[in-house]
């Protein structure tokens, strides 16, 4: 389904793996150091400095996302089997803000939800071996029940194809069958050799699989990219993450299919491209393979194989968006998809307060949220004792809430609320009268100042390179490049390792080293710029004879 | 989770067997026959007679279920490994709306969404033996991965007690971090040695799994009946079908927990009582384990464990619902499950109808349909060439559409529709300018009656035993019965072996023989009738020298 390639095969150089190491140690060591200060303040021992992430993005990129995704309670690396991750409620809420949305929208396209078993025998996937070849290596097989041996060993399913085909040569019988369009939120399972990452890179991770079959090319194709444009609104609606939509080249498409189109976006940390999410024309390929036929309605008597297409987004999403947008303080959530919209923090409450008049307080602050809670803004206010407001500040803040509201005695006094930005920091104040409107309007121009942002840097990092001694200055300088490209396999592989650095830099410290990953193609942009004429212009491989057909997006990737 | 009772463990009868291998024949030849007869009609040759269900509900229940759940499309056989199912888009759509309506319901009581990883190490496998004793023979394990054997092996949940709480421990600092909440839905794998039957019991099913953390046993007691109650709500108020809320014996309670309730539903057709969820107190057992403690509020420096729930729903409720609801005709879904609550079908228009006759037809009947969606009906039309009428109405009924419009230029000049229930066969007309309020009300009635009928059938058919004579001959009935009972493991046991018949019919058909099975324990219900005291009646079996505690509902059972 979701392309082999999503999940990239080169092995990662010793300095990163090594970097990584050194990262999760960190995250480890933050991680239970934060777990200690949650514990309420005692005898007045402030710990804000304590729960806060450790690195900066900037100096260590992945020992960051490492103590983000776990400080802000995203996920817990699961201890008993190396590779997986539990995900919390705050992860959970974004998948399933995800999920709705999504589920709406290829409702009313007609699309019907499935449920197939979550095993395939090892002899529906020797009927498309070319497909499968690139799962075997990370198939996990079921061999046992209980203490009695399989007599056939069962796969869990890396994706599924094969478990599903079978029937679709079953239930279509005819041309009035089609399109028949099934789709299926589940997990699957591909059991990484690689060093995994949460959310990116994981050995279970949960997603939606579409399959549909339709009687000619071009209703498939229509699909294929109505589909693509749900995607894109996925991470440019809902996460606030710039993408952009494209074909695969031949070298990158979905092993068996006939082409793929994706949803590409870029971490600007590191400068690399990430596969979004991937839309599959799988052709009469797998039609072929499974022998599923209707009688031509415009030719009595003769049998067409149907056009099928698959179509997947997994939690991966989640992992880009919190790379694109968290900081030095922890995540960054867009409003959209954040499980708490506004935290409503009480200040001013101190010793001297008296009973009634912190009763008083209370009573007006869940007022103001519940105000909010009505105008349908997902409000909270954080009561927690035995922690001072700039404690509950930084834990808010970690956590990616993209509007704080606190609320004490003088803000009472002038009838407003004091609010602050999370993404920004900016600071502001609103009439108590008017939080019903305004806070939604804020709220909605953080979610648009936010992809405003990512938007920039993407494309202010997306370079049109027209001489191939450009190509790696603007990799190093964290860009992907879009450059004339012939479209040949050989060509691109060649381009791959001619970009790739040796280890020439021997006496400089790991930590300054330069990038030795070599780029692969990410996509061929549906907007191509002017300036590439098919069949003139040349391919800017140095070593190419061929003419380029495109401009190709390439890029150092995950 | 769900108890392990749920899925019981005596062997079925080689009769029982034997019929139910029959059956499925029968149904694979008349899902072929049903097959072929999909197709159009050829040549004016009418096939009405094969597409529906070819043996009654009554003279063999196995097989009319099996062919009532192909036949109406909620399932799939999975030919490539046995005992596994394919929800298709009707069943899907059922649990979903399940899923929704239980969703939105413990939302508001403050459970969250998790999702952990499917599979447990042997590890933490061994730290809850007693509790895990009872899933070990049906655990798949994974022992490799591509072709490289795991260095541990791992098993697939059947259920997360044992993968969640080394979390839980982790997660709960302070008892300001109670009551903890999670829930998650997924599928778990159980793999059964027995026979499977679709929905009730299968390798792999979908659930719901709540486990939570408390800190005393009233707030966790509390929660436990809370859900119970939700549970019955989705038995009787979306799917029409009654259940006895209770506890369960010592005896049937769920491994390793403190006491167990339950909802329990029955199936008229067999007499046999079902276990329809349960929702756990685990008491302090796991707590223990897994060594989840808190600081006492109450009294510093002194630590509790903290007490827990789990509590499950899985799909077998689709299962029970069409055991109870369905007819020879097949299935009747009740109205507020149904994927498709009113199908219109148009009639009277023949080859003399004219073009311009037949497109004004056409837009009044999709006019209707339009009315009844913005009502908010799930109503759709049925336009399909080449099938007569009645084979349509066959095949509405088939699957269990709650009411059928008829619409045709007779009653365009009436300025009504006609309207036929599936669960009566009752008829009517409705004027078309009502439709927007009759048919939703139409649809609610029907609800109302079939949960009425089914209550009125458990009710009739839940004896209350006080000799025990009458024991056997009100099973032969298919009835349960309600007996005074002293509650002891040893007296249950010896109460399934006294009522099971040893098999004296030597020369009886297989057809007309009694069944066989003993009875047990279902539950003991909240709803106490009159008549027993505790501590002075005496137990009902025959052999038990103890005062009985309470009336306790016994039955053949699932």
């Amino acid at each position: 389904m979701e392309n082999a390639a999503d999940q990239p095969k080169e092995p990662s150089k010793s300095a990163l793996k090594k970097a990584e190491k050194q990262a999760k140690m960190a995250a480890d060591k933050a991680a239970k150091a934060a777990k200690q200060a949650a514990l309420p303040v005692v005898g007045g021992k402030k710990t804000d400095d304590i729960i806060g992430i450790t690195v900066t993005k900037a100096e260590n990129f992945p020992a960051w996302y490492q103590e983000v995704v776990l400080k802000g309670e995203m996920v817990e690396y699961y201890q008993e089997i190396s590779g997986f991750f539990v995900l919390r409620p705050l992860s959970m809420h974004i998948w399933n803000v995800i999920r709705k949305w999504f589920q709406d929208r290829i409702e009313l396209m007609g699309v019907e939800e499935t449920s197939f078993p979550m095993f395939l025998s090892s002899k529906s996937l020797e009927k498309e071996k070319d497909h499968v070849e690139g799962f075997a290596p990370e198939l996990a097989w079921v061999t046992k029940a209980g203490d009695k041996d399989l007599e056939v060993p069962v796969a869990i399913r890396p994706t599924s194809e094969a478990v599903m085909y079978p029937y679709y040569a079953k239930w279509i019988r005819s041309h009035r069958d089609l399109p028949l369009r099934l789709n299926q939120w589940n997990s699957v399972v591909r059991w990484e050799a690689k060093q995994t990452t949460p959310f990116l890179r994981t050995r279970e991770f949960l997603w939606q699989e579409g399959h549909t079959a339709h009687l000619t090319e071009e209703l498939a194709g229509k699909e294929v990219l109505e589909i693509l444009e749900l995607y894109a609104g996925v991470y440019e609606q809902l996460l606030a993450v710039p993408v952009v939509r494209g074909r695969k080249t031949e070298n990158e498409k979905f092993a068996g299919g006939y082409y793929t189109t994706t949803v590409e976006g870029y971490i600007p940390s590191n400068g690399r491209g990430i596969q979004g999410a991937t839309s599959h024309c799988l052709g009469q390929n797998f039609s072929k393979m499974f022998d599923i036929t209707v009688e031509d309605p415009a030719n009595k008597g003769s049998h067409i194989h149907v056009w099928q297409n698959s179509w997947g987004l997994s939690t991966r999403v989640i992992g880009v968006m919190i790379m694109v947008h968290g900081d030095d303080k922890g995540l960054v959530l867009p409003p959209r998809i954040a499980k708490t919209q506004t935290i409503l923090i009480p200040v001013g409450i101190n010793k001297s307060t008296t009973p009634e008049d912190r009763k008083k307080h209370e009573e007006q602050l869940d007022g103001i949220r519940d105000t909010l809670k009505k105008a349908g803004v997902r409000a909270e206010s954080d009561w927690r004792e035995g922690y001072t407001p700039a404690w509950k500040f930084n834990d808010w803040e970690l956590k990616g809430v993209p509007l704080r509201i606190e609320f004490g005695p003088k803000d009472a006094a002038k009838e407003v609320v004091s609010w602050a930005r999370r993404d920004t920091g900016e600071k502001g104040t609103i009439p108590i009268a008017d939080v019903a409107t305004k806070v939604p309007e804020l709220l909605e121009t953080i979610q648009a100042d936010m992809y405003a942002k990512a938007e920039k840097s993407f494309r202010e990092h997306r370079l049109q390179i027209t001489k191939w001694e450009d190509v790696l200055p603007a990799l190093d300088d964290k860009n992907v490049v879009l450059i004339p490209f012939c479209g040949d396999g050989k060509c691109e592989d060649r381009i791959k390792e001619l970009t790739t650095r040796e280890d020439t830099q021997p006496d400089v410290p790991e930590s300054q080293k330069l990038p030795s990953m070599g780029m692969k193609s990410l996509c061929i942009p549906f907007e191509q710029p002017e300036g590439v004429v098919a069949g003139e212009t040349d391919c800017l491989s140095p070593e190419c004879q061929r003419k380029a057909q495109f401009w190709t997006m390439f890029g150092r990737s995950y």
